[in-house]
């Protein structure tokens, strides 16, 4: 059986087999459990202690890891084992930690509260936190070049430079600068994609396409998993951003409503929550429609992906 | 001829050939402009503009380039040419601009001079010269990645492991911890060189190491090179003490007499300034023997290099 079909009817088709939906949720708590502790043992609790609780306190805890899961499972769809894309996809999460740390910096989006707790600054203090994060960054380069096993080092090579460039200032920074430039100002459709394409979308695809490139995969292949993790990258902001107008920060385990109360651009304020929604289900059918060649059994997790990150509720 | 000898009358008779020193200057210059081409090239002004103008302004300009040049000359020493290890020397010097940017931020050393400039953010604000940071240090692995050319994959791999070890939490960032931890308080003589060793040192290190793995040295010669570095690097502290405790900041282009303010502990006032002297004269030779073994005539760019160091005015 292929997902060869990309319409909202066959996504309904899907739910309703229960037997996969309940492989999903195994998928997921199976894969989050090896991430959790692939990532305490890459970040052990040494000299200089501080640092290294700083950065444990951001990396390790209740994140959802949908980059590591993601990597893991774009190298499982085209042929790799887990155990090759494990290095990246703990890289993959130290990245996410430290621009959430960076982020959170109260001369950034001053935060206080981020997956149910006090923000990294809030507890070390703003110069740890940048250190944090700094340390983050380059240990996730560290950790993919030094602990990467059974895998052809230029594969590992050109997964560092797909990294680097997603991450940097053609990456996830181009958008957090627009993002800042952006603020107080009226925002067309267009600069709002490209915020949240650079912004969000940039650290998942690099995640697909690295996944990729662990397994093994050839060109074609990686370009397909580009475009889906383009889609749900996109989608995932365009979530969040509904779920930021519509939760509380309690449901959210952050602080919620900060859009509307710092008059930033959204998906719903631009477009109104109706069509914002419409949109974010024709973001899943887009990144399945690019995952419908695969072969289906190995493709499950993908396709289910998409629709957790639509559905999610935090 | 070989740079056997290690003592300090050996030093003055290699200073007494002028057309060794005439040679190291033009070396120094040669590289220099290379180097700062390179980086012009590495970091183009694109979209969006402000990012890159924000790292441009710490990156080009009027550095010394010690990194790159150390890291360029490491590689030419064991055989290489210097554009195997052009692309890592730039990379080099984006981490440095990097450390640069966080380190002088009003919650780190909270600086306004810096290169006889304004401080980064001093310029473009706090939250721009942390991305600024952020992109400089992704962009560095990124640029070894995708610009190398003509090195086997293991050897960038491994370059890419050394360096982000010599960056990150056990590296540069423990120094700095270590560092601030030590503010207001009594600090060992230990402690003081290992705050030293960590903030200075290690990119120096990974500099020389680096650009030896690029050059395809062997183990041996590469172990040679990180404990030849790892005195340059304390000397470059020692001596940094030492100006700044002695001389003005428009002597330096920055703000001197920091330490003395802040009562932070230096060497000067650890040991007093003519102990502080005679500590970085040890380091000077101890630095010279450990490449007295390599050919003189590849050696001689290192040899005067650790005088150069020595002798630095700002």
């Amino acid at each position: 059986m292929k997902f060869a079909s990309s319409n909202l009817k066959q996504t309904n088709q899907a739910q309703e087999v229960p037997s996969l939906a309940f492989q999903f949720k195994e998928y997921m708590l199976t894969k989050l459990k090896q991430v959790n502790e692939a990532l305490e043992e890459a970040v052990p609790l040494q000299h200089p202690i501080k640092i290294h609780e700083a950065m444990r306190y951001s990396l390790l805890g209740n994140g959802k890891r949908m980059c590591p899961i993601l990597c893991i499972a774009s190298c499982e769809l085209v042929g790799g084992d887990e155990e090759l894309a494990m290095p990246l996809a703990c890289a993959l999460e130290m990245v996410h930690a430290m621009s959430l740390i960076h982020d959170d910096l109260p001369c950034m989006d001053n935060d206080d509260l981020r997956r149910g707790k006090p923000t990294n600054h809030k507890v070390f203090g703003e110069c740890i936190a940048i250190l944090a994060g700094d340390a983050l960054l380059s240990l996730a380069f560290e950790h993919i070049a030094s602990k990467t096993k059974n895998v052809s080092p230029d594969c590992v090579v050109r997964a560092i430079a797909e990294l680097g460039s997603a991450i940097g200032s053609r990456g996830v920074v181009a958008g957090q600068i627009v993002d800042i430039d952006s603020e107080g100002k009226e925002v067309s459709m267009k600069t709002l994609e490209y915020i949240h394409v650079h912004k969000t979308a940039k650290l998942l695809e690099a995640s697909a396409v690295c996944g990729a490139i662990m397994g093994g995969a050839d060109d074609a292949s990686i370009e397909r998993l580009r475009k889906y993790a383009r889609s749900i990258g996109l989608l995932y902001q365009v979530v969040d951003d509904i779920l930021d107008a519509t939760k509380s920060s309690e449901e959210l385990g952050k602080t919620a409503g900060k859009d509307l109360a710092s008059n930033k651009a959204t998906y719903p304020k631009l477009m109104g929550i109706d069509e914002a929604k419409k949109f974010a289900a024709e973001l899943v059918e887009q990144a399945k429609k690019e995952i419908a060649s695969f072969d289906s059994a190995k493709a499950v997790p993908l396709f289910h992906l998409a629709d957790y990150i639509a559905r999610r509720q935090s």
